[in-house]
């Protein structure tokens, strides 16, 4: 039994109330209709509230937006920084950068907005930033650049298309309001435009469940329940995700991996429902492995089927993301979102759609990429699934607004210490 | 006084403790902040309910996702029909997505779905079709395509882009769950493959302020209460929108135009707040005209200031858009949602974000044109924003899943009649 942390307490709750609904609708999906008119059952003013309260504290030992359960909507934007911007330069972008997060994580209007109307409601906004590689040279800190901030290893099954790849800096907006989230991106990306452009923009989703705190697992587009293996309890954050050694400026902090992936929407609904569950080894109603019990049972890779063979096969999903047996900490935190464009004229898909899949862990190097060479190896989702996209980033640790005992903007301890 | 409907009530309600929030927040922004640890205050269980237990009616005198109080989500989907299809492939198209869409809609598995558990939260799901001037022919009823249901005028501001033309059907999805929308558009377009092409779609999102129920005048990224002026009432809509005369096959449909409006943020954001609310008529906080009251305060168009000036400027959008003095017609539904994409590489533009404009009405001839003509020719906002695409549909009348009384599929009265 999981320890019940605050968070694991309301997961809890709504996992058993969607599981039960969902396995009423696997067998008899009429049974889940529901009334017509259900204005009736809302009160406005408790709708109201749900959002207008919603704030995610900005400052702590860690940033926001990484353990805080995932809001209904993304965008992950990539910076390229001006040839001419030096170490200052740097802190100034990154002071600016950082105290217009926090305003407009917390309900006021940043310095130089004339529109506080927009930003009455942050919605749970969170704003993380993370260093790509270069700017440990810009900064001029080559030498604490960590080792496993470079470029992943090509995978063989890799098709990366260098419009999504690594970015000098990344800011990860996050929301359960997309008109909040629209004007918070870009009232950041116009008052960093002296010193950054954008390079990408990644937009995703997940569902509307009611914002954070019920924090189900949300579904991807191939209907999977996407995200139950991550890291839940403080102590696994710990484990997996937050860098615990090191010198001041790097500890609290975490790396970031961020893969775009294609999904094939057209070639996986030709698929039979027994074919999709075997692919991931999980039911595709409630997630649990295919030897039974819920979402959140252990999977028995022993099992075998009346033949013989394995229940969950070996090459499926989830028998190779897991952990190797001598390397318990090939495990990661995952916060991914969906993406869903429209279809590319003249690419015979009907969808553009995937997936924007960001881990957190202490050392790709240890975590990620054995993770992602296993999978690139064998994995029978691989039919369907393409990566096209890939950067690493550095999360500083988090801030606090008097710079007292913690960095009082992004990336201050490392900035001030040289 | 307006009638209080259903609709006018919730809305009133809303707007009333927005109205607050805003009216504080202007005068001092850290008044609104609201405490950090905000979950307490939310009970996990009524947010489940929320989105599970709301459907919008598929069928009635009217389709849906028109009078319906705006989703947060749109996926406006424009499609080709293909050369060698004719009435009856047409008739068959239209009778699969109407069974499609009711399923959709009311939360079962459309016919052919493998993922049942994709489909059981609509969450206010609305799937609306329409028709463009094409399909008379395709139909062999040119004889019979309204005379409004043909390119609109060209204005002299137009720089209308092709890439967002007009098109032989449209389906309009609004949901206020980004995954289930995302479902549904995928679902529908894979059915229809054999007799229609995507052509584009038009994404876009309003604030989710908790979904259809409130309904408050939603912000577009100008900040501007958008919307304000359009049909409530039933009397209104009765007046302005649903067709109440001609044929049977006609009566209880609508016209729909689509303008794709470019909003240009870099040099909109170089106006200071009063050049902002003078372009519109209307403050930024409330929506209120400059000369005073609440955001559904008549307009004193014969105020004058101390210097002798009209308070709302004649060329200001809210004088130019009502209805002339003789033509107490010239008024519209609208239903409008913001679109944000990544900006476009080499534009030198640091957004791409706009509106997509819908709006329903008897005859676009008699409504939208003589407005945007008015619009077109001064109105103070045109040095911000651009019409990049038109477009112009019949909506069918609404259905009944037995077709007593009512169309069995969308536009069945229209073919069958032939």
């Amino acid at each position: 039994m999981r320890p019940l942390s605050r968070r694991g307490f309301l997961t809890g709750l709504s996992v058993t109330a969607g599981g039960a609904a969902l396995a009423a609708c696997s067998t008899d999906v009429r049974s889940s209709t529901r009334t017509a008119d259900t204005t009736a059952d809302i009160d406005p003013a408790a709708v109201e509230t749900r959002l207008e309260g919603a704030i995610v504290p900005f400052d702590g030992v860690h940033q926001a937006g990484i353990a805080t359960p995932a809001q209904a909507h993304l965008n992950l934007v990539a910076f390229r920084l001006g040839e001419e911007v030096d170490r200052a330069g740097l802190a100034r972008l990154l002071r600016l950068w950082t105290e217009d997060a926090r305003r407009l994580c917390t309900g006021e209007a940043p310095l130089g907005s004339l529109e506080p109307e927009m930003t009455t409601v942050p919605a749970n906004l969170t704003v993380t930033c993370g260093f790509g590689p270069r700017v440990f040279e810009v900064a001029g800190a080559r030498d604490r650049r960590p080792d496993w901030l470079a470029p992943l290893p090509e995978f063989s099954r890799d098709q990366l298309d260098p419009a999504w790849g690594q970015s000098d800096l990344v800011l990860q907006f996050c929301c359960d309001d997309p008109t909040m989230l629209s004007h918070a991106v870009r009232h950041m990306v116009r008052s960093g435009t002296d010193y950054a452009g954008v390079q990408w923009m990644q937009q995703g989703f997940l569902r509307a469940d009611g914002g954070a705190p019920t924090g189900s697992t949300p579904r991807n587009l191939f209907g999977q329940l996407d995200g139950t293996v991550t890291a839940r309890s403080d102590r696994e954050w710990d484990e997996q995700a937050w860098i615990g050694e090191g010198p001041d400026w790097l500890v609290d902090g975490t790396a970031m991996v961020v893969r775009r992936i294609s999904m094939n929407l057209d070639s996986w609904e030709m698929l039979d429902r027994t074919s999709r569950e075997e692919s991931t080894g999980r039911t595709l109603d409630t997630g649990a492995p295919l030897t039974g019990g819920g979402e959140f049972t252990e999977a028995d890779y022993e099992a075998r089927d009346g033949f013989g063979l394995p229940v969950i096969d070996p090459d499926s999903h989830m028998a190779r993301a897991r952990p190797a047996a001598d390397h318990p900490e090939q495990r990661l935190a995952r916060r991914s979102y969906n993406y869903d464009l429209p279809p590319v004229p003249g690419s015979g898909q009907l969808s553009n759609s995937g997936l924007v899949f960001i881990c957190f862990q202490q050392d790709p190097d240890k975590q990620f990429t054995p993770i992602q060479a296993r999978l690139d190896e064998a994995d029978r989702l691989n039919e369907w699934i393409t990566h096209i996209g890939s950067a690493v980033y550095w999360i500083p640790p988090g801030t606090s607004a008097d710079g007292r005992g913690r960095d009082a903007w992004w990336g201050a301890g490392l900035l001030e210490s040289l």
